[in-house]
């Protein structure tokens, strides 16, 4: 809860100030902000698992339910990132303090996800098992290079 | 907790009988369902919130702030009835009993949300206050509407 305190001031000599509303001037609380983000990374992993199950062979590939699902991780992968805004770093949350210190880093990460999975999207559409595997491997990579230097274990 | 053992067995019975997947399936356990259809609303409700702010006069009227708040609403609007599969009544959730007993009621409730939620992403690309004000009251009314009948207190 450290920095709840500190966000408050932010916003509100940002707002006497008149300055551009911060990233974090959508969420009404910082806690709002941890809350979505955490949200739409469940909703995304949870259509990201699906295609990972066919990808895996865990279950068997089905062109349309592969679609279905990418064209959700897609509409949902550009969500998170505006609940990382200043002051978010505090509360229930995985998000190690790196991400604000090395934000152009993090930044960098994130924009490598969304462009995976954009191809991941385009792989799907083509209906073929081996563009999915490989795309999806590619897009699980970008998530794991972001989990292994940004998130607590 | 109460059906997670139930769920268990309907999902093992559907695998060995070979059935259609039911919707619950999609989730490895009843927890990711019901934390599934959570997160969809908590998403989706912080960006229709950012419409209502404006439908309200809280906020300036901003166009492209609309249409894009309005767009990522209407992607997730399909999102979370998924989660009300049979057996995802337990847990830490404020959905009533009548969901499940009700249960073409409520889709019916649910389908009307997404109606609505189709004009106001419409009324949203026009540009135009009173048009998003009208959609967004009529939006705001089939959330209420589930809330009061199925949603605890």
């Amino acid at each position: 809860m450290k920095k709840w305190f500190n966000l408050a001031v932010v916003a509100s000599v940002a707002s006497l100030a008149g300055l551009a509303t911060p990233a974090m001037a959508q969420f009404q609380k910082a806690e709002d902000a941890v809350k979505y983000r955490q949200s739409a990374f469940f909703v995304m992993g949870q259509h990201f698992g699906r295609l990972g199950a066919m990808a895996n062979g865990r279950v068997p590939f089905d062109a349309k339910v592969a679609q279905d699902n990418a064209a959700v991780v897609e509409s949902l992968t550009r969500l998170p990132w505006a609940g990382f805004g200043p002051g978010t770093d505090g509360g229930s949350t995985k998000a190690k303090a790196e991400i604000w210190t090395e934000k152009d880093k993090f930044d960098q990460g994130a924009d490598k996800m969304v462009a995976a999975v954009g191809k991941l999207n385009a792989a799907a559409k083509m209906g073929n098992l081996d563009a999915l595997k490989a795309a999806f491997g590619d897009t699980a990579a970008t998530c794991k290079a972001c989990h292994d230097s940004y998130r607590a274990k």
